[in-house]
């Protein structure tokens, strides 16, 4: 219904074919190889919307007759796949101390992966750009077969990022204000480039391959240094009035709290950002052994092997943590009342079964009756790094759109 | 885009279809009489579109031909309006101590109310029922003329509704549980019934009526004994998995804080809800005049006149209060990114435009500049009970549907 919001019935009528491309072509990943008339099944589109749609997605070359099977009676039905050798797309996570691209093929399978460090100090504009530029060209260079075209590249950086007019308008360490990153990263990459930030292409990653998948409402949480909720609300990703929804790190768990580094306090991000993990841990146990100085994700590793063999510190630890993880959760739960929450990015993959299981039970003290029975929380089955695979799936919208 | 989570494309193109009478007739609602060209304009649809759905609504008795309009050269533009005698829609307001019922004509114009009480123990599902089926009654004989059709009864009541099955499944202090209310209304209510709670109900009423029209992004923030957040997301109610979103009331505000009526702690209702606020009251000043003991409006009231005055206490209560509140309401803010958060309910409209004043300037603190500088923070312009309202407009809604 989301389309009464839109700028009119052409526009609406576009996005209801580009929603029906997205939904046939998940489920041919999901499914692949497919019937026209299993995919009706499994999308409720009508076989003739079926048909209409794959076949563009067979003339775009995105899709191929990967077999036959034997109908009773009648002519055999056309199975259909993703053509492996359609299109290639680039996804790039460039984060404050890498470039990391990978290259997949139509499947989303990973071609090839190429990691660039960034030094301290390399944080201008026109360098990072260089940078990522080298990294798209190394990685094609590398895994696409010839004669396969790169279909786009997507490219997700932390901060606020204004999709349409490509500016990044703030990078939290970076200090970039204002920068017009679109148009400087295209005068170095000759295809196609799609900028969101980290937290939308996980969460678009969770839509097309994850536990989002054919769900309506879903929240995705990322628990990593810095911690966000990415939305996707009625089957799409939620963006807000300036493309900057999700900021829940920066919701207040306990007002007049820890002090963040937003400036603010007692926000969300202060308690379960690995940096507020660690400083729960110092209040725990001061000079613990579980901390390793200068190694965040190294103390995080620690607190999860510490966890899962019973030290009763990073026992004590896991038990306040998940706590006020749970309290914030559970927020998400009451207000938006979803129907799976996904925890997301390293600190929730380090942590995972021990957390999940902590974070069910205080959710579950937490969150109200009604909103808490159908909300289902999951840890991310998304394998390898669901930031470039985000990004190269905003790639791979925006060949549908 | 959310039609994407639909279930196929029939259901995605009636979505679309009732989104565009929405759309229209909203916009005639706010501008009639106006002509089918300034309908184009203001909608964004086409005007074979606009000719399509007017043509439609005016067979169904809805909209009128209220006159016509000279164009240069051309035949003259009939204006359309909507038809106050097409129809009358009754609203229901179903509290804990009374039944509130209002009937509307299309233009959404009061022409008769009907308020019966609830006295103490009154709680039964076949009483309260009975007694609003009394009212309901009571308020088509006084209101609607002769011959006019009522289109339906909107029915808002406290607690989580299931409307689908129309099942009331909790309401705090009726203690009810899965009572089948639908049910019971329709065997004594002669018309098309429509069953939510108010917090839905003032949120389709700012999105017909109020500040969320034309908006993409709204939260509706409701400031009562109990408060909400109403999500107008995309244009349209956001209901979540199982219409029970919006519990912003029992998100965490302040982590193991005041224990609060859910029997969780720290709720933003614990502070922000009028009892709450009396709570601060007597923190701030023991004994305080403005204490009115027993009467919960009573004390807003004295202090909304107190802040207004210049009194120091109710100051005082003033600024913590709108602290609190605004810490709550940056938390929205940073999550949803909405254009508008809309301020309603009867706490709202009693302090107005001091507690405005001081929410605005504690958002500003607390929420993030990029989300911060695309949200505009208003009363609620909606003028009488916008429960009954909103509950009218969900009949209206389903008529067009
Ligand atoms: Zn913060
Ligand atoms: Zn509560």
């Amino acid at each position: 219904m989301s389309a009464a919001g839109g700028r009119g019935a052409r526009d609406a009528s576009r996005l209801i074919r580009t929603a029906n491309r997205y939904r046939v072509l998940r489920q041919v990943l999901a499914d692949g190889p497919v019937s026209r008339p299993a995919l009706a099944a499994a999308t409720g589109l009508s076989r003739a919307t079926v048909a209409t749609v794959t076949g563009e997605l067979h003339r775009r070359g995105l899709v191929r007759v990967a077999g036959f099977e034997d109908s009773a009676g009648g002519r055999p039905a056309a199975l259909l796949a993703m053509d492996p050798v359609g299109g290639a797309l680039i996804g790039v996570d460039m984060a404050e101390t890498y470039v990391h691209a990978e290259l997949f093929d139509l499947t989303l399978r990973v071609l090839a992966t190429v990691r660039l460090p960034l030094a301290p100090g390399e944080d201008g504009p026109e360098l990072v750009v260089e940078r990522t530029a080298e990294a798209v060209s190394r990685v094609r260079e590398r895994g696409a077969p010839p004669g396969v075209p790169v279909l786009g590249v997507g490219v997700a950086m932390p901060g606020m990022v204004d999709r349409e007019g490509g500016v990044s308008v703030f990078a939290a360490n970076w200090d970039w204000h204002g920068v017009p990153l679109l148009g400087l990263l295209a005068r170095h990459i000759p295809y196609r480039l799609y900028l969101d930030n980290p937290l939308r292409a996980t969460t678009v990653a969770e839509l097309w391959f994850g536990a989002a998948r054919g769900r309506r409402d879903a929240v995705v949480v990322n628990l990593g240094t810095g911690v966000g909720a990415g939305l996707a609300l009625g089957g799409a990703v939620h963006r807000g009035a300036s493309n900057s929804a999700g900021e829940w790190g920066h919701t207040t768990l306990v007002h007049g709290g820890r002090s963040c580094r937003c400036g603010r306090h007692g926000c969300v991000e202060s308690y379960v950002g690995a940096p507020g993990i660690i400083r729960t841990l110092t209040e725990v146990a001061p000079g613990s052994a579980l901390l390793r100085p200068g190694d965040q994700m190294g103390t995080i590793a620690a607190l999860a092997a510490g966890s899962a063999a019973g030290d009763p510190v990073a026992r004590r630890v896991l038990e306040v943590c998940a706590d006020q993880l749970g309290a914030a959760v559970a927020d998400l739960v009451n207000l938006l009342n979803p129907e799976v929450v996904v925890l997301s990015s390293w600190v929730a993959r380090e942590w995972g079964a021990p957390l999940l299981e902590a974070v069910r039970g205080a959710v579950g003290r937490y969150a109200l009756g009604r909103p808490l029975a159908s909300a289902e929380i999951v840890l991310s089955p998304v394998e390898g790094d669901p930031v470039s695979l985000g990004a190269a799936t905003f790639a791979l919208e925006g060949a549908l759109a």
